[in-house]
């Protein structure tokens, strides 16, 4: 079974997703975490050029593109292998986030992002992704009390974007019916480690 | 004027067109020689990912998806700025090397090629394509001619590859009709300077 989470930082979803894996391998499942790039050599690699901040030239598709090839060989590699041992794969991020944060918030266009990445995916989807919905002034509250600096002006200004984000993860949740379980990431942490673990068990 | 080359090594494409852009020159034409990755940094750097000898276990899709984003960023940064400035350029190589070599010699599918790049593209087609048609036993002949070096059966095995490629480019170039100009690349190269420089002038 192939697991996606979605949603922005300050969800909690890393932190959440811990408790279902610790319990999920007490019940003897064999799980695969992982996320993009996932260790791959050659994903890395892509992902240095991605990240290097030297490369204020990059033009978005470019970038979209570089995340389709890091995700394909993500692919190839890894996920695939582990689903065809019968492991559960959980993938911190997918697809989904090409299409909400470079589809959306960037302005290229789900179809557009959705059509290039087909070619690296060839048609695999999640069985399931949990979407961690929640406000983003909630979400960047979050952040800000953790690395103990305060919210600025940049934030906000990014705030816009992060709020076309959510709407999009949303839309997506309602296009991709059955695979998404929407939970609302606002709730206290237990409530939704809980939630993660009953909502894969009940998919197992 | 976007110009673009295409035909295999062994061809004589870059030693024919340096001719032509010398009589274009003296005639005031200004001209943007320029090859992928074109000497931009980004696409650089995505260049030497896909040609890392330690990256033997690149996926086919991984490295198509690679060269469309080396493509990209090789259009954003160097041949829309020139066609805007009116200037002519020749690229020595383009999106019909991909569907060839990708899209027919490692069997992903030309339409799979053509969808990923014109996510990079965004439909800009040469306005001409001058295809070096060649036997491949020909071809390969003149590089072992010109390396000092005996044809081995690695290159016998390959051979078989290369007809595929060729076969690949002949069927782009009626499809293409209206863009597409075939050279009978086994003349002798002085001949073929001039049809060069001869179907450049036509078009301008």
């Amino acid at each position: 079974m192939f697991i996606t989470l979605e949603g922005p930082e300050g969800s909690g979803k890393t932190t959440a997703i811990k408790y279902a894996v610790s319990e999920l391998k007490k019940r003897g499942y064999e799980i695969v975490e992982t996320r993009e790039p996932g260790g791959t050599s050659i994903s890395e690699q892509i992902r240095n050029v991605i990240l290097d901040k030297e490369n204020k030239a990059m033009d978005p598709r470019t970038e979209a593109l570089l995340y389709a090839a890091s995700r394909r060989q993500h692919l190839v590699e890894k996920i695939w292998p582990a689903l065809k041992e019968g492991k559960i794969v959980i993938c911190d991020r997918y697809l989904d986030s090409s299409l909400a944060y470079q589809g959306v918030g960037r302005g290229i266009g789900t179809k557009n992002i959705l059509n290039a990445n087909l070619f690296a995916t060839e048609d695999t989807w999640p069985d399931l992704t949990i979407l961690f919905d929640i406000d983003p002034t909630v979400g960047m509250e979050r952040i800000a009390a953790n690395s103990n600096r305060e919210v600025n002006r940049l934030d906000l200004e990014e705030m816009e974007f992060h709020k076309k984000v959510r709407e999009a993860f949303l839309k997506l949740a309602k296009k991709y019916k059955k695979r998404y379980v929407v939970i609302d990431a606002s709730k206290p942490l237990e409530e939704v480690e809980k939630e993660v673990l009953d909502i894969i068990l009940k998919r197992l």
